[in-house]
């Protein structure tokens, strides 16, 4: 093992298209540098770190880091451990310092939302608490588009890109078999912002273009305002085209999908949606006498490498060569952000902000971005997104005519402390 | 109006991402052609017809006409509209023989499934009966593959390419997640053949690549078998990935999705599936006791021409021209079939079936496709639907970063009949 100071690499939540391509930018700027030793990968985020699982991406093939950038979901393994405050869980914390002193890491890169964000401060505190000098830089990383302080996520492009292109192809579907097949329901994930749903809005161009209605969380959900909406939209169009968001809530403030079930919470204490769709099925049939069908892309909307946005792909690489480039900068404890230019034309750099204000913070689709029935988006939003999902990645081919994705080989690191999960 | 007999192009049934690609094939075909006068469509299918919605394509711009091959669903409308026998029915055919004769037209190019080459063979026949000369040539058309004396169907192709493709992605998601996400049911496409569920199977190059188990109608579906197959999965790869066919039935025969609802059928008499997905997501939570989410690409699935197979597109519109050829060479009631060369490099000509053979035919996956568990396919099925996902269909990407698809200007015929529906 190198005697310069190594670094690791995690990645933690919901997967994503190009949380890979952000790590790629880690990888090879952290190669590319002579103070840094190798460079690891947390098997499951923080998960890895704890059960001290950690393989050598430095013993990786060129071409299978190379691979990052055009394969989604999260090479290097994710979860969705939640760590409890330092206090509670001191042991934890603790833990990870202990993992990192045995392996020589003195350089945590860690892409997540702003529960990893939060972790990832806590550590950092931990470590200048304890003398142990340690650089913890975060990579925003969300399809949800909902942390604070970045213009937007790394992940929200290609979901938006996706998501839009769904609702014109279904769009479509509808309009060609409106006589029996009258309206469709396309539910997308956001459990509290409704960025992903309004992304869907850039898909018309004309009135008669789909989605018709776009239902946020952002805005109370009134099962009368929608019947009203839907009767309106079936009058003049002959059809329905609707995007709604997995997180409506209703005027308590409690999501519309009552009962969440055995497995309703994630292990972040989220409560885990779905069924949106299928209850507005129902309404619709039930008070337009209309047939209505669902489409629920799931996780796939999260991870559609086959469609994603170029300039997403492009960022988010970014996010990871500047999380490099600034942990060698002496910067500690902060979070890449992405900046847009205050200029006509799109151009987007990268800035800082602090681990402890992301962690805390949540941006939601603003109320100028939702029109004024609140039941689709202005031109405000229009704006927002369209530079966001402009190009389409490319991806290499098989044989088999479909894609082909890397996959790490994992030489595994030596353990060198007992057991602690 | 031409002096000449004019062509009506007409779609029928579930939209796919190719049906428009046979219906450019006809109408440049046909324009082509000094022997026929213009080619008009029918607005959503059989109805249309009826109803004397008609509108002249050959009145549209050429832009948009070849935008055609790049655009999904179904762009002169389609219909589930089913004529009953001529015996019951014979006023709506005789009627469609009526709308032919009013506007000059002697040739009837039908693109659809077996019902519709139903339609097309009965009103060939009752024009035969009453001296009206009439060309009647059938189209193929089905995403779900199950049509005979074809070897496979336009539609099919593309469906494959992506639902093999996301069950790639979403394999990989499940795969970054399993510690708490840990499995993931697909649910596709296929009332009683499972040729998209067994198309899902090209995925998988590896034995931990997903997906682990697919589940097709062809097999009769045991709860416990399903049970014992996950159990085994999850023991050896910590994680299970299932695509599931929304056709499943149970020994009795009957669809393991109890309850069809009040919008149970369609109105072609089928039931309206739905819900498998959620059954067996219930089942593993409940007897494995870990967590399973589930994505139903739903209409997304037949009208992904964002990443529709390119060797669907060409072979679609090749049937397309091959129905004006077979028209203009004097053949009659029939429907063009996919003919594939029996040599080791894939070779796809078209050939001709009886359009009352096609009716009443149904193929299904067979057996030598499915292993001998009956929860994945063969080699056999690998070799079969390679070549038809081979390539990537161009689209026309837009300035917002999203497909441009087209739509008809639609200029109506005037009516020369009475109302009839």
């Amino acid at each position: 093992m190198s005697e310069k100071p190594n670094a690791l690499v995690a990645q933690s939540g919901g997967p994503t298209a190009v949380i890979n391509s952000s790590a790629c930018g880690v990888i090879q700027e952290t190669m590319k540098s002579n103070r840094i030793g190798r460079v690891f990968g947390a098997a499951n985020g923080i998960l890895g770190v704890l059960a001290e699982d950690l393989f050598d991406i430095s013993a990786e093939k060129q071409e299978t880091i190379e691979g990052l950038r055009s394969t989604p979901a999260a090479a290097i393994g994710s979860c969705r451990y939640k760590l409890k405050s330092l206090e509670d869980s001191k042991a934890d914390y603790q833990r990870i310092i202990d993992v990192f002193k045995a392996h020589g890491i003195r350089y945590f890169f860690y892409a997540g939302g702003n529960d990893s964000m939060d972790t990832a401060d806590k550590v950092n505190k931990l470590a200048a608490d304890s003398g142990f000098e340690l650089v913890c830089i975060g990579i925003p990383k969300t399809i949800d588009n909902d942390l604070a302080f970045t213009d937007h996520c790394p992940g929200y492009g290609s979901v938006a890109k996706y998501v839009a292109t769904c609702a014109m192809e279904a769009g479509l579907d509808t309009e060609a078999l409106y006589t029996t097949d009258t309206c469709t329901i396309l539910e997308v994930m956001g459990r509290n912002a409704g960025w992903i749903a309004a992304a869907a809005g850039l898909a018309r161009t004309t009135s008669q273009d789909a989605p018709h209605l776009i239902y946020m969380p952002e805005v109370v959900f009134s099962l009368k305002k929608f019947v009203a909406d839907c009767t309106e939209v079936l009058k003049e169009f002959g059809r329905i085209f609707i995007v709604a968001g997995e997180g409506l809530k209703n005027t308590d403030g409690n999501y519309i999908t009552a009962d969440a079930g055995t497995f309703g919470k994630d292990s972040f204490g989220h409560v885990q949606l779905g069924g949106v769709a299928e209850i507005l099925k129902s309404v619709v049939e039930k008070e337009l006498g209309i047939k209505a069908r669902f489409n629920k892309l799931g996780t796939n909307q999260r991870c559609a490498m086959h469609f994603a946005s170029l300039t997403d792909v492009h960022e988010a690489y970014m996010c990871g060569q500047a999380a490099v480039k600034a942990a060698l900068a002496e910067v500690n404890g902060k979070m890449i952000t992405l900046l847009r230019s205050d200029t006509s034309q799109y151009n987007c750099t990268t800035g800082l902000a602090e681990l402890s204000d992301v962690a805390n913070g949540e941006k939601k689709v603003p109320a100028e971005y939702i029109n004024q029935q609140g039941n689709n988006i202005t031109d405000a939003m229009r704006d927002y997104v369209r530079p966001l999902v402009q190009g389409e990645a490319p991806i290499k081919m098989g044989p088999d005519g479909l894609p082909v994705f890397m996959r790490f080989e994992r030489k595994t690191l030596d353990r060198k402390l007992p057991d602690y999960i």
